[in-house]
């Protein structure tokens, strides 16, 4: 029975045998795809995966290379692939070679970051790693201090948890969340878990949080309302939009608000000089979230919450005695259970720290400045094509949103509706993966637009140019097949899915 | 500059350089290692990784093979490595090659989970996965249903969320939670983060949650108190011990209380047909924690949450139109997004998968069988030692408690400061890794123990006969420097370290 275990001195032996074989089989799928994501939709790419896998619990193994070959190939077979450029949907990047490859190493060596006993070095790496990322987010803060999180999820979460309780440590009532419509859903469904107030959420016309709209929403809570927490987003989900960070913090220090900042897009603008004024305020926040597995090339998770002054995380001190005894730590054994909500916990700095060193502050810049450039290339070639129409913004750091000029001959309803359509065929045919973004149209109407959210480190504009003729092919068919698209893999009923524009919430 | 991606037809070929750059990492950093952890203790470990990784942060790359050599090197060298008999102290295992290196295509192909176009194939390798694992927990429901997490804190805290939703539902107070005071510290944090009452903590004489101890509390709650969450445990950290399941499920039942077990340790049991039996009872939960990095051999993370019946998910529902729109998914994309907390969330059922596939059921149950052989062995082994006393109580699933002699001949108090300082001392010099835990002597008093947790696949009590000896040895020269112990790395202050033994919590 294969029952080879990955440490020790013999395991990278046992480790490379097998490594060998996922190499082989990541190989195998991407050439059996051939494209960005696999054919068919849904129904057939499950009944492929399901055909390939079952049964997932069999009485007995099948020894760890064929399931390698088997499970590895099927699931490569059917990914979708962010290092094809056609792949830009989400802030879900193509993780660089060096990360992934780090990450085999947290792997096998398991050290799980709760103790030192379990992680002697790891806990070590992640100290100076998170030091340095803190003081990257505030260089003129005196103790800043950053924790790793799963994402940006988790990052607001810990945030909001924190400040509720400062806001209980100071006796006040609890505190209020005020975000913008554009903020992302983990802040609404941060305080639904800490069981705070829903947020008071301003509109957002234009895709930014307006200082003004903020002003009025503090002056309406009143001084009576207790703490409040501002959040504001630098990189919003859909526009890759940055709100005007030194009036918001204005705003908020006014009225005695603090401000915290998700930066989960756009944090890594921070290592470029080039664009890191485009943060410029980002250092008021009490606390910041900062993904590593958008901008940053991480395999995920690489999420960070940077804080201002490490007595911030106070709250997250917690005691266990088989992990962090009192009198352990008194000798001198580092107490780590407080970096975390969670308790065992994968060493995800292991693949951070081997990136930054291998590329280097200005090499990760670099990398960014591609990005943000590669964008505005590729919206002058939206705006040169007689198909397409762009967003009339501007694009966001890496998003350009447009939509098929089709789609605006049409009643508003049936052009998103081809709009959807359009973007489900592309899926449907395996052919690219591009996401889809509701944003006010010149005029203030909300209309749904395709996305493109430009991640690859490498991809240039020429790389994507033929993505725009495919969509402009496909919203053509479409088109034809009537104007709510009765073509593409889900047939007739397509009519009937009006797609939901929602609302902006209001406060 | 390294920008090589890990994905596409290519990917495969940059990773496989890099990988081998790992491989050869991670057996020398093993090599000069020489042990189970590194010797010197925290400071001289964190000198050696400062010195070895500074800047963390350079102005300027070193390019991806340099990083990797040095960076891994570094870790490998100061980790803590479960895959030594040795290193024995926690709930933390040495992975299975075969998880490992399946864990490297879940890093290179970097799908996330929340949205079909991130994760086609794997999306449904996760339903597969999660549908099997919840008829492992269910055999007899009709939909159970079950949820990848990060580990058992996670699973606990979504628990005890669903169960604060259901509550809310219904119209009823807030749920009380009523734990053992041997519940993992994650309960009670959970109960923190929701802002759900503190946990009812009953005392846990023997070191398990007992049906009467229950039955009083929640009699003393009362009907009026409105609904009640009992959460027991199925393998308990310190020791191992497994509450007695069907008794609890009854007494909950009685009083209109719902269960949830705590099986992270314990789950895994369920793949052995000769002790699925010790968790007879468990399918009364209405939600169960499992973990597959403690008995399951994944690397960190391979947490799971089941539930008896799928709709008990509901509350985790949750709409983002970026990602799941009401349109898309009646067009037959499926919504993935309420299957956690989390958003982005890294494919841990990949290496679940391969594992599950390598060894199938009777493979693992044969694992879990032989560590809880081990044990049985191991304790058999302390039984005989003339300077080693074994808790009076049965060994837990894997885990067995005892002290050197020398301790009990001292005051209780530095009885217990000579069982930390052996512990420290084996830790300083490099030795060996393991456990503390407080616990009930005969007698009743708590004293503090040693606590070696068995989780290696393949090692035998041969193999840790050694570690037997060591810690008699080490005993025999802090009792020799001082009873509270002058000797070890951390010098003349370890007089003062009482040990903190802390009370049982009362209701």
């Amino acid at each position: 029975m294969d029952v080879a275990v990955a440490g020790d001195t013999h395991g990278a032996y046992a480790l490379g045998k097998l490594t060998a074989v996922v190499l082989d089989a990541l190989a195998e799928g991407a050439t059996v795809r051939g494209g960005p994501l696999p054919g068919g939709g849904p129904g057939a790419v499950a009944e492929r995966l399901r055909a390939a896998c079952a049964p997932v619990l069999p009485e007995h193994g099948t020894g760890a290379e064929e399931a390698l070959r088997t499970v590895v190939r099927a699931v490569a077979e059917g990914a979708a692939d962010p290092a094809d450029p056609w792949c830009a949907a989400h802030l879900h990047c193509p993780p660089l070679a060096v990360a992934a490859a780090a990450d085999l190493a947290a792997a096998a060596l398991n050290p799980s970051m709760d103790s030192w006993d379990q992680a002697p070095a790891a806990a070590v790496l992640e100290q100076e790693v998170t030091a340095a990322l803190a003081a990257l987010v505030y260089p003129r803060e005196a103790s800043p201090d950053a924790l790793i999180t799963s994402g940006g999820t988790e990052s607001n979460l810990v945030a909001l948890l924190l400040a509720r309780e400062r806001a209980r440590a100071a006796g006040a009532p609890a505190v209020r969340v005020v975000c913008g419509a554009n903020a992302h859903h983990s802040v609404r469904r941060a305080a639904w878990m800490l069981d705070l107030p829903a947020p008071v959420t301003v509109e957002c016309p234009g895709g930014r949080l307006g200082p003004a709209a903020v002003e009025r929403a503090l002056t309406e809570l009143g001084p009576g309302a207790g703490p409040v927490l501002v959040v504001a987003t630098a990189g919003t989900t859909d526009e890759g939009l940055i709100d005007p960070l030194p009036e918001l913090a204005r705003v908020a220090a006014r009225h005695g608000a603090e401000l915290h900042v998700d930066a989960a897009y756009g944090g890594p603008l921070l290592f470029s000089d080039r664009l890191a004024p485009l943060l410029d305020g980002l250092d008021s926040a009490v606390s910041v979230t900062f993904d590593l597995h958008k901008l940053g090339w991480q395999p995920v998770a690489a999420g960070v919450l940077a804080v201002s002054r490490t007595e911030l995380l106070a709250p997250l001190a917690l005691r266990a005695d088989y992990l962090n005894a009192d009198d352990d730590e008194e000798a001198g054994l580092p107490d780590l259970l407080g970096r975390s909500i969670r308790t065992t916990r994968r060493p995800d700095v292991l693949k951070v720290a081997a990136t930054l060193r291998a590329l280097g502050r200005t090499g990760l810049g670099a990398l960014v400045e591609h990005c943000v450039a590669t964008a505005r290339e590729f919206a002058a070639l939206v705006d040169a094509h007689p198909a397409l129409r762009r967003h009339p913004g501007e694009p966001g750091i890496s998003t350009v949103l447009f939509r098929p000029v089709a789609a605006d001959s049409a009643p508003p309803a049936e052009g998103d509706a081809l709009v959807a359509e359009v973007r489900r065929r592309l899926l449907a045919e395996g052919r690219a993966v591009v996401g889809r973004a509701v944003a006010e149209d010149a005029g203030g109407t909300r209309r749904l637009w395709l996305k493109a959210t430009l991640l690859h480190p490498r991809a240039t504009a020429d790389d994507l140019a033929g993505l725009l003729g495919l969509t402009a092919e496909a919203a053509g068919a479409v088109a034809a097949a009537g104007a709510a698209g009765v073509a593409g893999a889900s047939g007739a009923e397509a009519a009937a899915r009006t797609p939901h524009v929602p609302e902006p919430e209001g406060p």
